[in-house]
């Protein structure tokens, strides 16, 4: 049985940014989807309602214990004026994911998505259409109730915000500096490196400083029981183009299963260049460096899409990858996803979903 | 230069709850401690102000990126009726050892344990009087700035929340049964395991979900890495008594440093026991059971003070330790600590600082 998703106007809208000045996940449309959970009601009240400050306990759980996950995803606005998602579904499924781990009760994906759609519809007029940019969509759930015992919670919030967005890292696809860093991990197999979950990215955060005041965009972690697997960048997913072959390295538990990571593999499939998931050492890349084998490195995510990466540091050595270019595949991948995200090309997969289609 | 203490008076007083059964951080007293900061500000405004529910911007940080860390200490009432608490100092160390780790503007120690004493002097009547009772202190800092990018929050909050009592394992020293974790693990070197955040504690659930569905009261946590050396349990450090030696595992990175845990060391010091120490092998420990070598297992923290353990499940081996009664030396350290703690002792570390002594 579905609910009635109920609609609470605000007395007055908001006066929209200019779009050139959007930034990233600063501003917030006129309206969020908010929904309750208590273990005696399960989620229920679902509810689009004016975007405005909540009012929580001190002793709210998600301030001690964060229990906390979210998802990221974008509406793009296409060139005959309507609205799409891209591959939504993925990001509902993995947020029940996060809720598994993280002993959060699961939502209802279907329901969440239409609830979704029905915002957007209400926020249509918040989807930015100039070059690069899309109306960000950060669904998160977390514990709301009052309580210092150390247990999963009884009573939860889900909302879904809304923030017109220009690219994530700059207006244009350019090369990034990346470090590999080895004091610091961002996960382990056994703990929640696989989930997007608040506290991975409060984990994250020291090495990004030191990163950071070396000159370098991302960081690349390493796996942390051998301090030698690559594992991820930053907020993205890591690709290699050697010899011709692309390599990223395989899910194992502690790595994030990102939805654009996904499309990449599946894009090269549909082009017939040959990708494997598999463990790759850093070891491994720096030597086929050397080889002169090593074409191309990108980052692959949400927010920047493909960002390719020009110069690799790790240790005391620092390559610099297709002459500090763009990579031509990392280009095309980069043209295609956006492309389709953005309703410019064919979606020979069914990636995107038009909101405008939905009933409300 | 110190900051003055602002006081804002609520207009009426709660209740106080029945001594019998307060359980554990379900009640909270009238006022709270509160403190704001801005990167062009630092810490400012420390007030102490009405227990009342918080306003925050659905895009607060803490939200997504989990910012957020937290101490446990507890307030005593003395037979002479005054009020004492145990080693502060140690708390505002750990929580400033927190905030550097997770990128957080550490605090002033002094000024804050300062602001806890104000607060529990104006606060004196909520501290309880009864067998195993005390009022819990959580001292909390989370990030508020309304922003999506993944970085350091440039605006914070602290809190200092009180909840009057009971003892946090019941009412009496019990021996209680553990489980050996092997697929979930709590932390790892390079991450966040020794200080203490929210997301730890996050991750921490699905494994305790699994020891309850067993029937355990608590995880024996492994090393991430081999899966093979003993971390701490639960919420709680622990120690082993192998032929007349107590050892506890050293700590590494992953483990927390625990106030109980320096306490204990401290103690045993004081009496002549020997206590080590060092990386300890889950399979050392069964096998100094196998050689009946293994004389007592107990936990310490703040929460439980000490907690025997009477029954260690390993894969499909469990052990009976000390036939499942309260070892001596466990007992000896739970009076002693608890004696000292409420003032029903002497006290020749120094442990205990007097509220009542601050000048208001």
């Amino acid at each position: 049985m579905k609910q009635e998703i109920t609609f609470i106007q605000r007395e007055q809208l908001k006066t929209k940014p200019d779009t050139a000045s959007l930034g990233f996940g600063r501003y917030f449309s006129d309206y969020m989807f908010e929904m309750d959970y208590h273990s005696d009601l399960g989620w229920f009240n679902p509810r689009i309602t004016p975007y405005e400050p909540l009012t929580l306990e001190p002793s709210s759980m998600v301030f001690h214990y964060g229990q906390a996950i979210f998802e990221g995803m974008k509406a793009y606005k296409t060139p005959d004026s309507s609205i799409q998602l891209f591959r939504p579904e993925k990001n509902m499924k993995r947020l029940n994911d996060s809720c598994d781990r993280l002993c959060i009760p699961r939502i209802d994906e279907e329901f969440l998505l239409e609830g979704i759609k029905q915002l957007i519809v209400t926020e249509k007029d918040w989807v930015p259409n100039g070059e690069g940019t899309s109306l960000y969509i950060r669904p998160f759930i977390f514990s709301t109730e009052p309580y210092l015992g150390v247990r999963p919670a009884n009573q939860y919030k889900l909302l879904v915000i809304l923030s017109p967005s220009g690219a994530y890292y700059g207006s244009q696809l350019s090369p990034v500096k990346i470090y590999v860093e080895e004091q610091y991990v961002r996960a382990v197999i056994g703990g929640v490196g696989h989930v997007k979950t608040a506290g991975n990215y409060a984990a994250s955060l020291k090495a990004q400083e030191k990163a950071d005041a070396g000159g370098y965009a991302q960081i690349l972690w390493l796996d942390a029981k051998e301090n030698k697997y690559v594992e991820e960048v930053g907020s993205m997913n890591i690709f290699f183009k050697i010899k011709g072959e692309v390599v990223t390295p395989r899910l194992n538990g502690s790595i994030l299963p990102g939805v654009t990571r996904d499309s990449v593999i599946e894009l090269l499939k549909y082009w017939n260049i040959p990708v494997r998931e598999e463990k790759i050492s850093i070891e491994e890349v720096f030597a086929a460096h050397q080889r002169g084998e090593l074409e191309e490195v990108f980052g692959a995510g949400t927010a920047a899409v493909i960002s390719p990466v020009g110069e690799l540091t790790w240790k005391d050595q620092s390559i610099t990858i297709n002459g500090n270019n763009i990579g031509q595949l990392s280009q095309d991948i980069y043209n295609e996803l956006t492309g389709i995200q953005l309703g410019k090309k064919e979606d020979p997969f069914n990636w995107t979903v038009k909101v405008t289609e939905v009933e409300v």
